[in-house]
């Protein structure tokens, strides 16, 4: 029915998720109206999203170039780790303005079901990172989210840590936050909260 | 929060209809942990959307080179013209299997209040294709869209034809397509029961 350039837009729109096939087509039909120039532009953000951010070397948030531009920035606390599932849950905590230590993403939870196994994830780097004698770590606050498997993993973590560092303390994000949600939506004063009454684990 | 080319993405993501800032920042997020090659083939499509697409010379359906894929079907009936408003128009109608001619295509409906007037739209266009001694047109189906700018344009361009061409009779897409709603969405039954109905108008 389509012609081929416009089914192969819509075939590819379709792979994201939450777009079925008609509001594929209707973004379709949206970028056939507008200029070229706007289209190129949407384009292009994709193609330069793939080719410039990577993850950085130290704490694996999305990053351009080697450093993420929070282990960039010398203001933040050395002594304060949080640990989160994923980047996006990196800026949830970001935008409560509560959190003043830096980061340690693990790229996922544990979850044996689905094969996601302890070497799967960035946890090996994060007890590195806990023993490292020349960077002391006071506390690591682990923010997984409050899901079986984001609680699995804060056990497994804090477990490991207190094997190798007995002297960190080891805290999880309070309760406050409605158990079996994604961290990703929860509300800024929620959040804030729950991480100003962490508790230790 | 966000680097510069995540920023950019989320930013253009969130120009396109129905996408707001957190749909953008989601689908921006999927694209960071999908392959390149995945992601290269969403950027390239629309890339190629816009440098192949463009209008049909006779019916200003979306084609790629000259002539659409109906217009080059020897097989449609050149006696009978549907007219409708933009392409995802046509390609409803096409769902239908109910209609065996060609199309015009005219760009949008008459609207004044938004600066919409008939040279706006490709209405000389039709009249040139209806009274074309070489191509004998019989009918010309109006199947605008059954709203205010819709019903509008539909009398206007019955109108007009009248007085150019008074031997080709002009019908309009029977009622039984919901007032107000959008030609778009109608599901097939409804849409080719309309056209089956087709009135003198």
């Amino acid at each position: 029915m389509h012609a081929p350039p416009i089914q192969r837009l819509i075939t590819e729109l379709s792979k994201l998720p939450g777009v079925g096939n008609r509001t594929a087509q209707r973004l379709t039909f949206h970028l056939l109206r507008v200029s070229d120039d706007d289209a190129f532009a949407l384009a292009d953000a994709i193609r330069e999203l793939k080719l410039r951010v990577s993850l950085c070397e130290v704490c694996f948030n999305l990053a351009e170039g080697p450093l993420c531009r929070i282990c960039q920035d010398e203001r933040r606390d050395r002594a304060l780790l949080c640990v989160v599932e994923e980047p996006v849950d990196l800026i949830s905590i970001e935008r409560t303005h509560e959190f003043a230590g830096r980061y340690h993403v693990l790229g996922g939870a544990l979850s044996p079901i689905d094969g996601v196994d302890p070497e799967d994830l960035k946890i090996d780097e994060l007890y590195t990172r806990v023993t490292d004698p020349t960077e002391p770590v006071r506390e690591v606050v682990i923010a997984t989210n409050p899901t079986t498997t984001g609680e699995a993993t804060a056990l497994h973590i804090a477990a490991g840590i207190r094997e190798r560092a007995a002297d960190v303390s080891v805290t999880r994000l309070a309760s406050g936050l409605p158990v079996g949600s994604d961290l990703e939506y929860a509300d800024e004063l929620t959040l804030g909260r729950a991480l100003t009454g962490r508790r230790a684990l």
